[in-house]
């Protein structure tokens, strides 16, 4: 018979089992944490009208989108999470309570040239707070906290949230009379990392930027302490609204972070970084591992003035942030940060020595589960040695074992797989034993 | 401006939060289940290649496909869980341990015409077992166990499993003569339900079946008790393999279920079940809703003998099941079986008396949090009214009010909303007090 040849296309991830295992306990960290500062749940379709979805597309982005007919309609998947957020927003602003906390994970899709790391379907997790007409700063602190959870608990090793607010820099031009051509300053800034200090200086020859504010704005970017950073921005001195607004929101982010207890190292302030230039509009972050800097952001986000702008005329300003999770995950696979250490959910198998007693074996299993011990059975007739290759294949921690004595004398035989120890327990006796772990 | 209307296409679901709250409990219902018998998880891409998917689909099931180029790629969304597994088992089979216990919960699509109860983008909760070369028919009996404790814990009203195996009719037709025209017969007495006895005569009529074998098989699948099923279908004396292996087949499976401390009521053999007569060869479950039972079933599976057949020549049966989780949940919640009681999934929200004292809250937020304790806090510099209002509309039960007073004393005043009392009490006495519950 000819076969179909099974494979998947490149670009897209598919997982063992001990890694899925792996790859979902992240997951549910991210989700007890999010559901933990109390984000609401939402899970919008993968597929939308594109009239809808690509609203505000264009470029780069409009050309990975799959998109395609079905029937009359223009249809394309999801290419993120924010763009169905404000679509939802619009849509049930009157059935929902602001500030409106949600949450979403799940996939999104981008049809980009696939590379070593970047996936044409991808997990994002994304939480935002938006509000009606306006929206507190405080909440521009809480959404790296819940970062700073997430990626502690998930153990990741030493990680940096870089924290900055564009009004700052903003403010400063205006200061030097460069308002005009500050978001192409503000464009060349954002790459300083990539080019370097010369080339950002160069760049800025081309628009003409004199050569003393050029040193001025460098020199402010880059001459501050993390401990000193808001009075560093205060001597100053400038006056208009968009640095005063800047430094003082800034400067309630890093007060309220601190009263979370977020440790010093785990963030820092950068006057350089800008990210998604149409669309943050004061505070922006984004997350580093600390020893693998070349990755890039592995979380990032900000505030942005008007959510659902290209839907609805009402101003309804948010604050948020994503993770890239299918990227993360492989990245922290990749360099053995993480490892996946189980190859079953299970926490127990039942087997009969003799292919017999599944009477006494499957009340056992009723009796373990409704303890919450996740428990396998082997049912099929095979040889003792095939049942606990099974269980040694599935790296299952202890198997009960079961045959006319345990029976009789209702009983069971405890085998601690790890140790290689074994013991005959009452079935109460390997409920305590279980309810300690 | 000229706005883009937010809309989302029909045939697709999407919910408010409190909705989602009780749609994401079912779900985890149903992942908790699937985990605590030990089924490894499992996530396929979303896209595949055309090729692969559509191996074997044809007619009505390709015509339903999303289907697009991308590149030189064409692509579908899958249509099922089901063909993934069988793909990702034949690529995987030297890695995999089996018997392979894998669920997989996703959402699949079919580009069917919208009507009542029909989604085009749906959840699937898969659960299946495949075996390599052989695979025990007592995993046949575990299905059906696990869909019972979700059902049950669930609380959806009585429902009922229907299960039959293939092999017993296919046997007694053989007896009969009528082994060539069997996937016939079998395709009239599936609609039997639906047509009627006269209308099945009458198409056995169609197949030249004379009306003394007519009668013989209405009266063999429609006359006996569940009591006595098995005793009465080996009175028949019918010695071909197939009869005899499907009767001792329903016999493993009736005796485990009843090991298993299943409901008599909750389960029963139905004789005229056929279902996917392509695909399933001997085992076969549906599941209704006894209240409901024009819905049809809510939850349907069986036994196959060859999983990957059009991947690869090695042999891999399989016994599964299948919960159309957004089909089910849009009738549990249209019937009023089931409804939103939760708002928010937070315990408790904390707010400001004077827009002031946020050091205090937030160190009370991280407490609070560390002990499980879900918790929002109301950042808006707003009247009390207004906080109040957050939290009713929102229903959280417990508000912590934090004021000068609180802070001075280290304590916090806690209202129940529901009974609308209000205790001063210290962090500790709040932790216990949700410790109880």
């Amino acid at each position: 018979m000819n076969n179909v040849t099974p494979k998947i296309l490149s670009g897209f991830m598919e997982l063992l089992p001990e890694d899925q295992i792996l790859f979902n306990t992240i997951l549910d960290t991210i989700r007890n944490n999010f559901e933990s500062f109390a984000y609401l749940p939402l899970d919008t379709p993968i597929i939308e009208y594109s009239s809808v979805l690509l609203a505000k597309a264009g470029g780069e982005t409009e050309k990975q989108i799959y998109r395609f007919n079905k029937g009359d309609n223009d249809l394309s998947l999801r290419f993120d999470l924010t763009v169905p957020l404000s679509r939802y927003v619009a849509m049930h602003k009157e059935e929902l309570t602001f500030p409106f906390k949600r949450y979403q994970i799940g996939k999104s899709f981008r049809g980009e040239r696939p590379q070593k790391g970047r996936y044409r379907e991808f997990y994002q997790c994304d939480i935002d707070v938006i509000g009606r007409s306006e929206l507190s700063v405080r909440y521009d602190a809480e959404i790296p906290s819940i970062i700073y959870n997430i990626f502690k608990s998930l153990n990741i090793g030493k990680f940096t949230i870089r924290i900055n607010n564009r009004k700052i820099l903003l403010g400063y031009l205006e200061s030097l009379n460069l308002k005009d051509i500050s978001s192409d300053i503000l464009r060349i800034i954002d790459k300083i990392d990539k080019i370097g200090i010369d080339k950002v200086k160069e760049e800025m020859n081309n628009l003409s930027i004199d050569k003393d504010k050029q040193e001025s704005i460098i020199s402010f970017i880059k001459d501050y302490t993390q401990e000193e950073v808001i009075s560093y921005l205060k001597s100053f001195n400038i006056n208009n609204d968009m640095y005063i607004e800047g430094v003082n929101e800034l400067n309630t982010v890093l007060e309220f972070m601190k009263s979370y207890n977020i440790l010093k190292e785990y963030y820092k302030v950068d006057l350089t970084i800008v990210r998604g230039l149409d669309y943050y509009t004061s505070t922006v972050y984004e997350t580093v591992l600390d020893d693998y800097l070349s990755l890039g952001s592995i979380c990032s986000g900000g505030r942005y003035n008007d959510l659902t702008a290209l839907y609805t005329n009402e101003v309804l300003p948010g604050v948020g942030i994503s993770i890239g999770l299918t990227r993360l995950f492989s990245v922290l696979k990749d360099n053995n940060i993480i490892s996946s250490s189980r190859k079953s959910v299970a926490d127990i198998l039942l087997v009969s020595i003799d292919n017999n007693n599944y009477d006494y074996i499957l009340s056992l299993s009723n009796t373990l589960r409704s303890n919450n011990i996740k428990t396998d059975i082997y049912y099929e007739d095979k040889g003792m040695k095939q049942k606990m290759r099974y269980a040694d294949k599935l790296s299952i921690p202890y198997v009960i074992v079961i045959g006319e004595d345990e029976v009789n004398s209702k009983t069971v035989t405890l085998k601690n797989m790890i140790l290689g120890t074994q013991d005959n327990l009452t079935i109460e006796e390997v409920l305590e034993k279980f309810k300690k772990r």
